[in-house]
């Protein structure tokens, strides 16, 4: 049977959303791989919406699940829909809007408040002891509603110790890299918190759901 | 020395402006085999603004620079600083946005015109017999331009008829197939034109792409 990965999205675009490259990349490597994806999103209002040009806040209004549907082209359902039962693995794909919409640590830091619904999605998986995958500045995420994880943020001093205080533990990673905490099922690796290309992300992503897959198949 | 090529795009989402799939797996495409590219998009407004999830007109404007810089991650240039002697090549991926935005197809069919400034860059490239790449429905794009081509649309027959009327050819083909036009140097794949997934497109995409640098290196 075709594994299930649900992939949870807000926006579209890194300044003030999900990371394009790293949400399609990430649809790639489970097709690839002949898994299935569902996309998820929250069916509220961004924090707010940035020009990606010129990094001025716009004035304007934007819905993170209509937004996200643009990357889904249409096939991606509001969070309330989610239920751990129907999935193999849950991903988050990084972006700055991550670090706005999920939770507050873009603005908040280590003080951070991580969203309700988005909570109970980690926790639900994590308590199905089902694999969670994040990527980029997502693993923070994690790390904010689990504790004593051991997660990659790629090499950031500054982010590595927001989740040493948090309780958690970072190990410094490359690009190609998955950093594994088998006992709690998390899977990350660390893309454009590195100054890498759109194919040096497709490779991390890959290895990502390559050791996820690995994971559900040995269960 | 490495190989540069011009990507062509304007909006982001495929129901009003470029594929965010076809654009992202023709980045990964050149990038993975070595080359460099540089996104453009027209500084204007972009035709309409269509929500992604019910495909309903929002009462918004969005302007085809600045949105399509979502997908570039701010690394893009507006049309008017498109020189074709600074690039070996020219790809403009697909999406239904192409035929509101870059000529007006999706509107008036057969009797289209195309946008000034897309022309010019279409023209001045095909004279200075460089390589053209075109995927999903741009391929007409370039025949409403260029003269007694040879190119795909995939399958479908009403679009494949239009191509005749306008003077030129299509080739049905599947979604790992390039359509050559050696003379004119126009190399298309149909991507979304068919109903496919997203590694399909990615290896639609890398194969026009290695089609391309092939057809550079020989010359």
């Amino acid at each position: 049977m075709r594994k299930k990965i649900a992939i949870i999205v807000g926006g579209c675009g890194h300044k003030d959303g999900s990371e394009i490259h790293e949400t399609t990349m990430t649809m790639l490597a489970v097709a690839k791989q002949g898994a299935d994806y569902q996309l998820f999103a929250p069916d509220r209002e961004q924090y707010h919406v940035l020009n990606h040009l010129t990094g001025e806040v716009m004035n304007e209004k934007r819905n993170l699940l209509i937004e996200a549907a643009r990357i889904a082209r249409g096939n991606i359902l509001p969070l309330e829909k989610f239920n751990v039962e129907n999935f193999d693995a849950v991903i988050f794909p990084g972006g700055f809007g991550v670090a706005k919409n999920f939770f507050d640590y873009a603005l908040k830091g280590v003080d951070c408040q991580v969203d309700t619904e988005i909570a109970s999605i980690i926790k639900s998986t994590h308590a199905a002891q089902k694999p969670i995958g994040a990527l980029c500045i997502s693993p923070v995420l994690i790390a904010k509603v689990i504790d004593n994880v051991t997660i990659t943020i790629g090499k950031d001093a500054a982010t590595a110790s927001d989740i040493q205080t948090m309780g958690s533990k970072n190990i410094n990673a490359d690009y190609n890299d998955v950093v594994i905490d088998r006992k709690n099922k998390i899977f990350s690796t660390p893309c454009y918190m590195l100054n890498v290309d759109i194919a040096q992300i497709a490779e991390g992503a890959e290895n990502l759901v390559k050791a996820i897959l690995e994971n559900i198949s040995s269960n």
